[in-house]
């Protein structure tokens, strides 16, 4: 493919432009998918109908796009925590702002945006900005006094409830200064048609090092000639489809053809696979206050914990560090819903994405992202003691994980478009209120890097994600290791889930309450 | 129209919900246009279909909402600053954030957004945000350090870009601290489909009071059972249609429908009514970097002058406040052309709204808003000398106000169309290259209240507008009167008109030009 994402407009009026605070502009490089380096993205404006780019957008992209709406916006957000360097002057989180705004060149992930293509009958195409405005997409913010953590946690709250418009790339970064401890903030929003929560993370991480003294070092959306490995985009994902086997391929597509647009086939293909009911699978959770149509008010809540205190409670009660965050989850869920009186008499049901041996990544891989499948863990809400609890999850999980082994190609698929795509598959379950939830909550783990990383010297003192509530779905807890400490990232509807934030201190109870059960 | 906007939801989960800082929430009550009050619309959501209210979008809105895109949002805005009360606490901004949160009851005009009915072959109209959530639409925010203006400026242009969406109600409203001088700054937006530029001043100024000692003030989107009579909104425009003659009313309405749809007409009638061109109308102004077509990134300039030195130099040149306002502009924009080798040898047009007396205000007002007209002034930007420009300036609008008087209802009426819809006439006149633009810049001057006025004790110092640049028409300059001081808003499309906020310095330079011109 050969096109030019943006080009110069001759005029001398245009030469002139200048930044908002008035330096001149430093000239903006665009590399289109051909690979060519195009001058002037930022100052030149495209004029020629046959200069823009275009290209179909996948099915499962286009799903996430489709299901979208006021009160399920479909992006993925970070939460970084950066402690200045030494010496750093009082104008440093402006000259991080702008060391991230003023990039060379913009990896093209970060410069289409989706489009209703009217000549062939409204299908959806990506389109390369030629208009494309950094500073609409890097932001320099603060916060209000006394400019706590809770001040923090707003602003991410608030500006997880947005939408990314179409009409633009769909991505955001605010850099955020007036921490009171000083340290500096950076939150992200990048739509999940363009990478999901997993990749969105790496991707910042491909940018850090462990060199406190390393600088010149790019921003996340930062053109580099060699991607990191570990980054991977839904492009790169249909892209990587021409490596597996013709027959895993096809079944691939239909799945997430169907996730996409044919519900009815899709029930189909799930009734299919998964009638003989394995652990692995449970269609019978209870309700719950969290499986409710949701807002568009999100609430955002953030906190780690030392990864030492997690594992010696692992190590005491022969589970996995996996099973005490789990347990951990299942004690706060279940002390947040006996405060509202809400809690089920059954146990609640956690959705965990998990990861796939090889012989089953290869073929979930082609599913458009992650090479993950999904276990139903029974959380022990019924069950009063912490280490009941605990060993509860640890064999569900494990039962799950043993179910998940036994499972043929096509029903990991299945379970793999669930984990996926729960969005799309929620109505299909008619979850809001006629049958009972598949399960009641997503809790998610993804193990992050385990030494501290540095950006141009700052250094990465905390990393949260923020994740996609959706309808019958009202809370999501993804939990993300780094550096020793294991991170909770707690996003809810602020409306359907009130006071999220009181999950936070419960969390801190139950791990204290789990080293008393555990003798530790 | 017996209507319920929002109702209760029964469940006993839905009585629990609290604010994001966990305090219990204050029961909204909503009014809905039939008068009757409807409370829990904050805390309920809307389910049952019958019960939400639909009325049509009368054609000028629908014009603005259809003219809208990226590049071009249709939102007026107003920059307010506060000096906090005597004995004012830490946390005073908070608490002021608080108090224009925790309404009781929102005016109707808040609680509605534009949805296209697919029943009705895609037909614009209003409906309730029977989800409506006060969060979303009123924010605190914080400045970046060092808090000077600039960085408010900054931020208020950034604000400024970005565009409504549809799926809620059109307008937002910021309280912002952070300012290094302990001010407090308050940035509205509104849709202009909801009420023109003065309307959404006005709209601020009806909550105002002089008394500085006065308390428990309702915010601007507070239900108030006497609305303040300055306000008028598109609504109040509708209703009042039903007063001027029938003849009016529908040369009015065939001015609006042809405005919002049907240009061939609309060109038919200007020049029916213009071709004998009167020098209130030139559609032979200079090409200039201004009459491009813009984008979406906005940047915005304000600043204020001490009304008695405007006095004095009008007073000692036989010329009127607005001719030395005008004669202001000119100069600046000449400077500011000059420097970017782009000042036309032929002088600029500066479209400038004017009041309207009686007879003709009767006819006008049935446009849909104020009763202004238009006058095309000569800005004599040809002219070396300062008080050269101020005569011009002053012939220039002599002539075109005597020519406005002259003019016949339907003339006035094609020429409020003008000042009205701007963004709808524009690509009539094909002013993208093609033939030379009608006029180069709009300049309009709004007076405001002449005391000092006061928010629950918190004295306005200073308010700003911001307003609407269209392809075209990249600069807009409006500006405003208060307490003895003008403010001169500047909003222009930050990649069409670089280096905007020097015009701030040029204006300032020619005031002093002007005195001594003057002999002042």
């Amino acid at each position: 493919m050969r096109a030019v994402v943006a080009c110069h407009r001759a005029s001398p009026a245009w030469t002139r432009l200048g930044r908002a605070d008035g330096r001149p502009l430093p000239e903006l490089v665009v590399r289109s998918p051909c690979g060519h380096r195009h001058a002037g993205a930022r100052i030149g404006r495209h004029t020629n109908e046959g200069c823009s780019v275009i290209s179909p957008i996948d099915p499962t992209s286009a799903g996430f796009l489709l299901a979208e709406n006021r009160n399920m916006p479909m992006h993925v957000g970070g939460l970084q925590l950066f402690k200045k360097p030494e010496g750093a002057g009082r104008n440093y989180t402006r000259e991080m702002y702008e060391q991230m705004r003023d990039v060379e060149e913009i990896a093209p992930l970060f410069l289409k945006h989706p489009r209703r293509k009217l000549k062939t009958a409204g299908q959806l195409v990506w389109e390369y900005d030629d208009e494309f405005d950094i500073e609409h997409h890097v932001r320099h913010s603060a916060l209000p006094k006394p400019g706590r953590v809770r001040e923090l946690l707003e602003l991410c709250s608030r500006l997880h409830s947005t939408r990314l418009a179409w009409e633009r790339p769909l991505w955001e970064a605010h850099i955020i200064e007036g921490l009171r401890d000083g340290r500096v903030g950076m939150y992200t929003k990048t739509h999940h048609a363009l990478v999901d929560g997993v990749s969105a993370m790496r991707l910042l991480q491909s940018v850090l090092s462990t060199d406190p003294d390393k600088r010149g070092m790019p921003a996340p959306w930062g053109y580099r000639s060699a991607p990191a490995k570990a980054v991977r985009t839904r492009e790169d994902a249909e892209k990587s489809l021409s490596e597996v086997p013709i027959q895993a391929l096809r079944t691939a597509m239909g799945i997430t053809a169907e996730a996409a647009g044919m519900p009815s086939a899709l029930i189909r293909t799930l009734n299919k696979g998964l009638r003989n009911e394995t652990s692995a699978l449970s269609l019978y959770a209870p309700r719950t206050i969290f499986n409710q149509s949701i807002t568009g008010s999100r609430r955002f809540a953030a906190q780690d914990w030392p990864m030492e205190r997690l594992r010696a409670i692992g190590k005491a009660s022969d589970t996995t560090l996996n099973d005490v965050v789990m347990a951990m989850c299942s004690g706060a869920v279940r002390t947040y819903l006996m405060e509202l009186d809400a809690l089920p008499e059954t146990p609640l049901v956690a959705m965990v994405p998990v990861g796939l041996n090889a012989k089953q990544s290869q073929i979930a891989s082609a599913e458009g992202g992650n090479a993950v499948g999904a276990v139903m863990v029974k959380l022990g809400t019924d069950l009063h003691d912490p280490a009941d609890r605990l060993r509860a999850v640890h064999r569900s999980m494990k039962d799950g994980k043993e179910g998940l082994s036994a499972m043929t190609p096509v029903q990991i698929l299945a379970m793999s478009a669930i984990g996926q795509a729960p969005a799309i598959l929620t109505p299909l379950f008619r979850m809001q209120g006629i049958v009972r939830p598949p399960y009641n909550l997503i809790i998610s783990n993804v193990p992050g890097p385990k030494t501290t990383h540095y950006w141009n010297g700052a250094e990465l003192v905390g990393t949260y994600p923020l994740s996609i509530p959706i309808n019958g779905m009202a809370l999501n807890i993804t939990c993300t290791s780094y550096n020793g400490k294991m991170a909770f990232g707690l996003t809810g509807c602020r409306r359907t889930v009130p006071h999220l934030q009181r999950l936070l201190s419960h969390l801190d109870d139950e791990v204290t309450a789990l080293e008393k059960a555990a003798g530790v």
